[in-house]
């Protein structure tokens, strides 16, 4: 095996992270609305999913609570079955509705993508960063242009978000320490890739949250090329 | 990554591999008969599947029929996701069904395993051997102790199934080349590892094929210490 270097960042992909409650879905229509009004076509998607067979993958790896019964008579998955579920559907994604869209000139937005791997499968359960650089490099082979982190205490995200999850999925059924270590892992990330990354602090308004992305979007928008846009 | 050596092999787990038409059912019947009269508890299983979360899994798989028609609506499963498919049912299998049966003593004979995907996702696909054998080494963990690899001609298997596989598999409806590629690697596989394959001429009258199958599994008892039956 040799050594993993990290694939090349695509500029029309622009992806978001952060835990639960931290105001993703309010950041993403923002983000289009942004998009749209200066011209572009834009395609908004999410990870897991964004294809049929992916949506199944999703629908295996959320909807089998451990913790809270959950489906009748399935195992627990597995982490290392976790992590090759997530990347295969992220390669059903990618080649299917990410390079497509790319190809043909239009943004991508997407809620979550690798990142999510490296804090949730790497730092949340432990497993070797270094084989999730290698599937990335393997199965995915493109980074996001722009990556926002909307980074929230994990307290508060759960506060947030307690009334509507009623019926919390899979992964949102862990432990704060879990949570923790997944903030972590993310923050740590955002420190590494300065270049890429830009971390949002979640806790102001909402209001104050979708005028950090949009500045963030806007100043990424002017450093790319016609070459860039074509 | 480092090198991948091998995992060790374990002497209580036996697998059938082979094409379609080579007569693995009957082989695997008889197997265990063998395996039960000497007083030995057998799980029988398959690959992919074995669990409930692996068999949604092999649903995935095969049920996605790309040359027939197949599900509405679905699109083509990339050759990276079926990897990662199968390597995720493969450690629900591993972890759920096949250590827990060896912890306690019993035999574990399984259609079809990792060999499966060397030859179909590597020899037949073309992915890398080097990435097959990392997902081996880092979600699986464990060889058999024997593998009886059914041989045949691959236009003489597509003649036996030909009137049972009226709704053929995904997998199933590739052409013959496609077959081709994965019967060599079988056979290449098979010769690289002598003292875990046994080769069975599958062109031989059902009859034949059971016991020379008997005998292989005799032989290999033969060589088993009170510690391997513990």
């Amino acid at each position: 095996m040799t050594g993993t270097a990290a694939p090349p960042r695509h500029p029309r992909l622009i992806t978001l992270e952060g835990g639960e409650g931290a105001g993703k879905s309010t950041a993403l229509a923002s983000l289009r609305e942004l998009l749209v009004q200066r011209g572009h076509e834009v395609v908004l998607t999410r990870e897991p999913g964004g294809t049929v067979a992916a949506e199944r993958i999703r629908a295996l790896l959320l909807g089998t609570r451990d913790t809270l019964g959950g489906e009748a008579g399935i195992e627990p998955l597995a982490a290392e079955a976790e992590l090759l579920l997530m990347f295969a559907a992220r390669v059903q994604h990618v080649q299917h509705v990410i390079r497509p869209a790319l190809r043909r000139g239009a943004f991508v937005v997407s809620d979550r993508f690798t990142d999510s791997s490296y804090a949730y499968q790497g730092d949340g359960r432990g497993l070797d960063p270094q084989w999730i650089a290698d599937l990335e490099r393997r199965a995915v082979g493109l980074r996001p242009g722009l990556t926002l982190l909307l980074d929230l205490d994990v307290r508060e995200g759960r506060a947030r978000t307690s009334g509507r999850d009623l019926w919390p999925d899979r992964i949102e059924s862990e432990q704060d320490d879990f949570f923790e270590r997944v903030r972590l892992g993310f923050r740590r990330r955002a420190q590494a890739e300065p270049q890429r990354f830009r971390l949002v602090d979640a806790a102001q308004s909402p209001a104050a949250v979708g005028e950090a992305v949009a500045a963030a979007v806007a100043a990424h928008l002017a450093t790319l090329t016609d070459a860039d846009l074509a």
